[in-house]
């Protein structure tokens, strides 16, 4: 599992330059929830809390994230974009936060890649959140778009 | 006008300093358009157009100026927080992009202003976009909720 963590952490930090401004890193990834951190001093702002724009980016990027995850694990090679988003900021968040995007059930999964796999295209809708402390921070609702680029699971390859 | 602007990026890189990660520039108020403007080269991602986070950064920032524009203008000292926001990534952004958010109607600011006035808060609603040349390629629309601090128009500094 370390090797996931770090590879998509690699891949963040060279692909989308811009999450080294942000401190992001990746947590953890148990298989099910994916957890990117990121600390709030680059990104405070004027009320010394996290500025609405670094939540929703880090918040974005756990979504795409976790589709990275998934297509990696199904070995399908794809290119993931963010179709649309909407983001609730509940409350303040004064410290590091983290932004946790669980998987979706087996059984959504399982459409997702067949419809790839068939169409070379599908969507996932994903959630994400933010907690400061106990209470929930922010919620993000993304639906991410996947274009098949190619299949590299093992079976295939050959 | 010109003293709007340079007051207005000086506030968004020193109160939000991540903004100067994002290159971000106040290119034009005309009393009704805020444009921020920012270059693609450090928001850049891995299919070489612009990050979804750095895009809606610099729209919730289009609609967090223009608040404090309409604000500085009825001479009004209050807190913005963006509360909720929602945004369709239509199209990929290859170049140099600007976020666009307009002024609601008169009437709409008047209210909004009597409610800061009389209840001390009062929310609202903006919308705001990014071009791609002649293509709609990002849309926004954001809730802002402004916490009354002190009134400081001439009348009521005396």
């Amino acid at each position: 599992m370390n090797e996931q963590i770090q590879d998509l952490e690699a891949t963040l930090h060279h692909e989308i330059p811009i999450t080294q401004s942000l401190g992001l890193t990746v947590e953890s990834y148990d298989g099910q929830i994916l957890r990117l951190k990121a600390p709030l001093e680059p990104n405070i702002n004027h009320k010394d809390t996290a500025f609405a724009g670094s939540l929703n980016a880090l918040l974005t990027l756990s979504g795409w994230g976790l589709v990275w995850l998934i297509l990696k694990e199904a070995g399908i090679g794809a290119k993931i974009v963010i179709q649309d988003s909407r983001v609730k900021y509940l409350q303040p968040v004064a410290t590091d936060f983290v932004a946790t995007c669980r998987k979706p059930e087996s059984a959504q999964i399982g459409r997702f890649e067949n419809m790839l796999r068939i169409k070379g295209k599908a969507r996932l809708e994903l959630s994400a959140e933010i907690q400061d402390g106990d209470r929930l921070a922010v919620t993000f609702q993304g639906r991410y778009v996947v274009h098949l680029v190619e299949l590299i699971s093992p079976t295939l390859k050959i």
